[in-house]
């Protein structure tokens, strides 16, 4: 019988937990409890579509991680994370699941003071997802004597700097990505449905290319034409694509949980030049922007220059026009650190990923060219090669 | 240009609203703030993968909703709601989006304040998806005269008994569930490789049939093996099929929204006695559970006598036997309010729709053979037609 294959060595994982210990440190904590799936994953290897009910895992400056979560979620547990000793494991009984007369947390504040945390300093997610202000509340009270300190992305910020095999795993989610792109450009004609275009891009997404299987994105793949377009994330339904509108794929290939999203937009039918305009602004804009992807350069001097050269050609992007990825859980495949605006002036490294997201929304419709990155030793690479200009068919 | 089809009528709406706050006048609650996805679409209609971001909606004694949420995300909510009038859809700037230094529930306590409900006496979503323990923090801070309230579960369960159109989509979407097993016991041999499985049963799915487009499940699709199924939430990879081993398949159709999810197992090659065994024990007790769903009885009737059927025949289950279903999002299909378990005396309505969930997860592997039913005015119906039993290909 072939057995659920480990994403990493243990020994990446112990240079995690050592970074994130580090990062602990400076913050006085003495131990943290993340819920964030991505960083559960991230600090374990736990891998399971369980974070609908409360789980997570706790790392204090001494031996391995505990995971904690539903009893019948330990034996995925076991199949999944580096640690091999079933007392990193701790489950609790099913009673405890979506019950207004018992909540977990109090089950979880038994383990840490029993853990000998009954009066110590833990970082908790105050931020982040699937850790609810009810939770918070509850672990307060079962934890009277403890302090309870906001470490919302803490484990994010480890993140940013990826390993070997972390690069490895975005490059094989790319050629996914790719693949995905390749059959939109086959298949989307006037008349398609929406619905079955959106199926063939989730099966070729999933089987995957080169032999790299695909794993399921953090967000579902989005489509929309005309004027659904100026809203940037309406999912489909079975109306057919149309000649005379524009639609943009924001999809993600994805790779034993790593995310490497990229946006392509499809015109059917004769091009207006407001979208011709629109195509040759956010191409130099990118190109400005991606001179400035380099190590020592800062987050916001990628959306400055992209903004400067967008603005010279009289269009406005208002929002953030990129963040950083990598492995993500839904509802978001970002990592919630880093994002290419003004006023961010986290210095860019080689081993940071990112998706330079300069979509533009426009009165009547939506224009998205997007370019995932790798920050290298001298620069940048773009993960992908998908032809990067406004798709046209006649 | 076609458009974004409505899939309730204003009417449904307003009567959706009007049991809203009847429930809010119980509980003395001037307003409340919803968060869960389901509940904010339930409540306007809301359709949108933005719920990775804050967003929210208001409702109190007086007019129609206030959808909230980030500015880019206010054109979606224009072309999804029901409310008519660009006044009930506010949206906040994108700086305020993943940046540590502003939080978009200031955004929110102001527009609450200028709503006048300053010194009100407001219900939110404490223990439900999406809404942070810090959000409620800033929240608490930007309205310090106001009195925040648990109103958890409030709105989800309004959402118990489904009107007829509710049921219609509940019905269509058990016709893709259909199609999706129809597809599964098709392809399935040893050596296909899981990821391909994946693939195909996620393009059934969105395909639809009968003319019924496929919307996203609320949890992927799950096809785990052997040691695999012992463990419930394990996603794929691509380790191939095998003779010898059991496979089962947690699956959901989708139609706007609306889940049905339903399990079955498939054994590939000469099945041990152990599984007929629980196979036989499973179907017993499915039918003593289904003999108690009926109005007047207990959501605990079901799982008392599942588990007293399902134990005479030497087995045992010590989780939850079933749950609500119907709208949804992920992270999670259910409604988060009725459990079939001991205990739980919610009196059972015809128009209830619930997944029977009678799981085994055996020392080497599962047995997943499901339900989901609507409560009739004189029992209950099967949604699938699904064939009830442990499928086999030798």
């Amino acid at each position: 019988m072939t057995t659920y294959q480990k994403n990493f060595t243990t020994d990446e994982y112990r240079r995690r937990i050592a970074k994130t210990r580090a990062a602990m440190s400076k913050r006085g904590l003495d131990a943290i409890f993340v819920t964030d799936p991505s960083n559960m994953s991230w600090l374990t290897g736990y891998d399971g579509w369980s974070f609908y009910v409360f789980q997570g895992v706790v790392l204090t400056h001494d031996g391995d991680p505990i995971w904690w979560g539903r009893a019948m979620d330990a034996l995925g547990a076991r199949r999944t994370v580096f640690m091999d000793s079933d007392d990193q494991i701790r489950g609790y009984d099913d009673t405890f699941v979506q019950n207004p007369d018992k909540h977990p947390m109090a089950d979880l504040g038994a383990l840490l003071a029993e853990a000998g945390l009954e009066a110590a300093r833990i970082g908790v997610e105050l931020d982040n997802y699937y850790y609810s202000a009810k939770a918070h509340a509850e672990l307060s009270a079962a934890l009277p004597k403890a302090t309870l300190d906001d470490a919302t992305g803490l484990v994010n910020w480890q993140r940013a700097v990826k390993s070997e095999r972390e690069i490895e795993y975005m490059r094989r989610a790319a050629r996914i990505t790719e693949a995905m792109h390749d059959r939109i450009f086959e298949i989307a004609e006037p008349g398609l449905r929406k619905n079955e275009l959106i199926a063939e891009i989730y099966a070729t997404g999933i089987r995957g290319r080169d032999g790299y299987w695909g794993d399921y994105p953090a967000i579902v793949p989005m489509a929309p034409s005309g004027m659904d377009a100026t809203a940037p994330h309406l999912t489909w339904d079975d109306r057919p694509m149309q000649t005379g509108e524009a639609t943009f794929f924001e999809i993600a290939g994805a790779h034993r949980r790593y995310q490497c999203p990229q946006s392509r937009t499809l015109f059917l039918g004769k091009v207006p030049q407001k979208y011709r305009d629109a195509e040759a602004a956010v191409l130099d804009a990118i190109d400005a922007g991606l001179e400035q992807a380099k190590p020592g350069k800062q987050a916001q001097d990628i959306a400055n220059a992209f903004n400067a050269t967008l603005n010279k050609a009289g269009f406005e992007k208002d929002s953030r026009c990129g963040y950083a990825i990598g492995i993500s859980y839904p509802p978001d495949w970002g990592e919630r650190t880093i994002s290419f605006r003004r006023g961010d002036t986290t210095v860019l490294e080689a081993g940071m990923t990112f998706h330079f997201m300069p979509a533009l929304w426009l009165d009547d419709g939506g224009l998205e060219i997007t370019e995932p990155i790798l920050i290298t030793e001298t620069g940048h690479e773009c993960l992908c090669k998908t032809p990067r200009d406004l798709w046209v068919k006649a």
